[in-house]
């Protein structure tokens, strides 16, 4: 095509770690790029846990995208809602009807926990992917010590202090461990008439092991961990119901007021948007350019893109997977402009990380796997790295100090209503 | 009476300054302490605005109750909605039908925001009284510059970038001064399509003068100071009408998407709770040991009473005052348990102090004024020194800092629906 006559548009759907390096690449080039997001922030999602557990506050792991790319002149933030992609017309359509050309579209909208087909069981089993679902679990945690401490009846005190979590990858590995720390540290010392250290965490997996994704020892070492932490794990059990109240493991049921979802994510709506069929968890195929099969204007990357890797892998769904994808796919926008073809994408996996609670954590690094207290200081040290923000990365290497140092959370506030669902 | 049976229980409502502070004096007597608010944290209420202009997260000037009295073994920390008091059965009743028998009740339940009658205009202008206030307040402000961002027309692009506050107290002069700011350093250059400098401030006031309870001439600072900065000061004005989307003044109408109420408070419905008649602000008349009249087991303090100071004016409603009031209240019960009689409360007024914005402030010590780059330096001291929590000061400073030398803002997140009203 030829660009000579106007910039070639390149709209870039979502800010999460995909479309945030999406952008970057493309900062200096001769393109007229717009970011559209639905939240005016971009969330290092792989923190958000601890706001869920009251050790960090939201704006610690979050960042205004429009002053992230404040000094790039050719990029253009948006706060919208995706309604559809019109492939014909090459534009996005927002739900406020505004319409947005493009020459390159580069759909980077992540995914979001996923019931399998039990959507009413959300209400009762909230996930965790969003800033208001860490502040909405931080709620219903915190509150429940608070209405058992004032609970006369011993069984509904009891449902009050169990903490079902169904799902046992990293994000339930996470919750698991710091619920019980949170019980047995920062609150254990607040109450009169509850025991917080009396309160029962069970992590819950449908499969044979902890962190599916890991090699089995470090599965093991979680499950060992957990379990002297004081967590109960059930493996190989499936949760079968889901209520305000309690879940049902088959014939078993477990009462309990709060309940967390960490069970499966499916793709963001983006194979309907562009109507293609996804798989089975929503992502969309992409070709080994991260573009859509049959149209080469339309890149999908992150967690909503089906992207090949090895031994018939897909890509896997973690941060540093999709900052390399939205990389990738800036690369071959630049390139298809200037003419060439561009290299096909190769993902370099680095490894995976797990903390399980204070002190201790799993690191994968293919030949190099780590535990306990080491991987715990490559988890946090790399995290902190990560972290986008000078501020931010300060702010929370205090908060951590301050929780470390005195075994108390940082941020124990009840916002919202003050009622259990 | 004789409580060598048993200890005599205290109940104190409310967990702000005058609350915390009474707690805090019976902590080693012999009595049974019941502390109940309707949120599990204290909020450091004279740094809200900062909250609500994106300085500081929500955790930065708020404790969990419980973690501040872990260690004060006879005091029950309580959630709860106060329902009524009984006075004849010496009991507090909550909204969930709990009840609280006491021997001596502090109520220290505050202000609210109060619209005189026109509480239909609370959705169109809130107030800033609680956390929740705040980010509300703050997910406004920033929404309106993001939608302005995509507005086409220039009609509505200009009412999103007004933003009225009625009322020049304190609350209303901090607010323009922090939302013009916000306007000219930390967004300025975030945008493309608008300039956030461009945006209106307008600080109406009812009365001739801004701080009315400042001296003239610090008032008149105050005054200049906001012009200087770009704030549009209204005196001898009076909001006829506040509905989304604008407020009349008289005949006038001044479009603007974002409306803050910094006009007046309320008193808590203590009054209604004890069965008397508040004044017109609907606080407590209480006596010279803030005292109901007609009760001596039941105390009224902070800014729910009506505390005879000199000349015939009222204790002010600051946070100073209201912990003085705690205080006294509790040792007034010590004293009455003794069998001795209290010396009456006697307030000692240390000073006012107001920040108009980034290094400047006014200070009003009585025979010492202080206005400027001095006064916002104490200013400044005083808030970090009387905030509660190590941590906080150390977070809170740095944050600080960062917003000092970068001009950037801290926490710009909209949470929440991103709809405007």
């Amino acid at each position: 095509m030829n660009f000579r006559e106007k910039r070639p548009r390149v709209v870039i759907l979502g800010a999460g770690f995909g479309g945030l390096s999406a952008a970057t690449r493309l900062g200096r080039a001769d393109v007229d790029v717009t970011l559209i997001d639905r939240q005016n922030y971009h969330v290092f999602q792989p923190l958000l846990y601890q706001v869920a557990t009251a050790t960090l506050s939201p704006a610690d792991i979050a960042v205004p995208i429009r002053s992230t790319f404040r000094d790039q002149k050719n990029t253009n933030v948006l706060l919208g809602n995706v309604a559809g992609i019109d492939r014909a017309r090459r534009e996005v359509t927002l739900d406020d009807d505004r319409r947005f050309p493009y020459d390159y579209l580069i759909v980077a909208t992540g995914a979001r926990h996923a019931y399998f087909g039990r959507d009413d069981w959300e209400p009762a089993a909230p996930g965790l992917k969003r800033i208001e679902d860490a502040t909405e679990i931080r709620r219903r945690i915190l509150l429940a010590f608070e209405k058992a401490e004032t609970e006369d009846d011993d069984e509904r005190r009891r449902e009050l202090l169990n903490f079902v979590i169904v799902g046992g990858g990293p994000t339930g590995v996470e919750m698991a461990g710091a619920i019980i720390e949170l019980a047995r540290t920062a609150l254990v010392r607040d109450f009169r008439h509850i025991d917080p250290s009396s309160a029962r965490v069970l992590l819950v997996e449908a499969g044979p092991r902890l962190l599916p994704t890991f090699p089995e020892d470090l599965s093991a070492f979680a499950r060992t961990t957990l379990l002297r932490m004081g967590v109960e794990v059930r493996l190989d059990c499936r949760v079968t119901h889901c209520a305000p109240g309690g879940v049902e493991i088959g014939e078993e049921r477990i009462g309990a007021r709060t309940i967390i979802w960490a069970a499966g994510v499916e793709a963001s709506p983006a194979a309907r948007w562009l109507g293609v069929t996804g798989d089975r968890a929503g992502r969309v195929a992409v070709d080994e350019n991260l573009r859509l099969i049959d149209d080469a204007r339309i890149f999908v990357v992150g967690d909503t893109a089906a992207a090949p890797w090895t031994k018939g892998r897909l890509v896997p769904g973690i941060a540093p997977a999709a900052k390399q994808m939205g990389d990738h796919a800036a690369r071959a926008v630049l390139a298809d402009i200037a003419g060439r073809a561009p290299a096909p994408f190769s993902y370099r996996h680095r490894g995976n990380l797990a903390t399980i609670g204070r002190k201790s954590a799993v690191v994968d690094f293919g030949p190099v796997r780590l535990k306990g207290l080491l991987a715990w200081l490559i988890w946090g040290a790399a995290h902190i790295y990560f972290l986008i923000g000078f501020r931010n990365r300060i702010i929370v290497m205090m908060q951590w100090m301050w929780a470390y140092v005195t075994l108390r959370g940082g941020v124990r506030l009840i916002t919202g209503s003050t009622k259990l669902p």
